[in-house]
């Protein structure tokens, strides 16, 4: 690890702790929403649910990985001899990614939802172990190669995103279209920043800049893709539930007993 | 960081733990007492639960970290050379100040309280962000500037806080209505510790005594703003439950069994 002065050190950390709060609170609040929610759609919260908290876990080892790695010398962070273990990604996104197309095919809840989501998942997963040995390798052209590979699966899946669900869309409120759309371009836009910073080695961006913003965007990224997507699968959630007769907050008395 | 007694280490110490433990004490109760409300107020426990969440995880962080800024010496403590991390507020008040506000709109129940939300929000989150280029300048014409600007989105929150709840306001309850107008100044006066605190190093207060005061100045602040503000949305959740007619308690014979 090259040397980091204390702000970008400082940076890095903060920014891992606010993610890893970000990450607590999302999987407090889709815990908690689910009950306003018309039944069909809560399983597509708790899905919401695991990948923030498979995240939170992830991100929390990732802050004290990243504490021991440094060593505060001279006003400096340097390089403590302990590595910085980035493979928690990839371990990370090998239980969420899945989980996240799954999330979006269970709000949209098309005719074929089983059959779908282990196509799709399968395809999640594939991307993601697909482009490991790339991660792992020392030189460029087996990043390379398998970069390109793993990116055949994600094609597939923006494919299917995309076109496949044209029926199911048909079926769809306005307001839920408009949402649906939203979420789908979001998580478009999100993993777009991985591919980036798979090829910075390719193109030989090293030092401590690139780190702080390579680790600073990874943090980004997963707010706004799993935090912020959660929301988003909420709000369509919300809608289509009110859209099919639940009206959750118009009950202003209790339940009466069975036997009453 | 300037040498402390161990009385005064002890006393900020005890302070991040009594802070901790009556903000999880707050979470537990915001969850616990959610079912005992109108389904149409529970989304403002939610946030109550969040906002707690969030606070605790960050008197922990600054619990530890406060414990590894010094190092029992001689009979008193002296910095230990790891810095006292005190973003951790600014990365709490981002998460927290916003869902304060929301909390109260949640609860007041306006027509408009979707965008409503997103506008006071955003002015909550802007006020913090703008804050915190000052809090780290060093020169005190910066952090005079910047504190200027983040005033700015302070206003207009208190403004429309304020002003411009007036048609929501004629609809709750005279206990309602007293209730909202508590919590709003509660708001106000916890708020107003914070600029006090943010000016004390243009006014040249440093040393022990002010670090004192100022982390035992927050502990306090923070659990009026957090936990003691999340009772008085408990409270008016509560009177505006039963004036719509959620008759909870009113239950005093036992459920019977269905097959009875």
């Amino acid at each position: 690890m090259p040397e980091l002065s204390i702000a970008q050190y400082d940076l890095v950390y903060n920014m891992f702790s606010f993610t890893f709060a970000t990450l607590l609170a999302a999987f407090i609040f889709f815990i908690l929403v689910r009950s306003q929610l018309a039944p069909q759609y809560r399983t597509a919260m708790i899905m919401s649910a695991l990948v923030v908290a498979v995240a939170g876990y992830h991100y929390f080892r990732i802050l004290e990985s990243w504490s021991a790695a440094f060593t505060l010398q001279d006003g400096v962070y340097v390089a403590s001899g302990q590595p910085f273990n980035d493979a928690y990604r990839y371990i990370d996104w090998l239980l969420t990614v899945p989980l996240l197309v799954a999330e979006l095919i269970y709000v949209i809840n098309p005719r074929n939802r089983g059959r779908l989501t282990f196509t799709l998942a399968t395809a999640a997963a594939l991307m993601v172990i697909l482009g490991y040995p790339g991660e792992i390798a020392t030189d460029m052209g087996t990043r390379a190669l398998w970069g390109f590979i793993s990116t055949l699966p994600f094609l597939y899946l923006v494919y299917v995103l995309f076109t496949g669900l044209g029926g199911a869309m048909q079926e769809q409120t306005p307001q839920g279209r408009i949402l649906i759309r939203n979420a789908r371009l979001l998580l478009l836009a999100t993993w777009g920043f991985y591919p980036i910073v798979y090829l910075l080695p390719i193109f030989g961006v090293s030092g401590s800049a690139a780190i702080v913003a390579v680790q600073v965007g990874y943090c980004i990224a997963d707010v706004a893709a799993k935090a912020g997507y959660g929301l988003l699968i909420y709000a369509i959630a919300s809608e289509k539930s009110k859209a099919a007769g639940w009206k959750y907050e118009a009950v202003t008395t209790p339940v009466p007993s069975p036997m009453s």
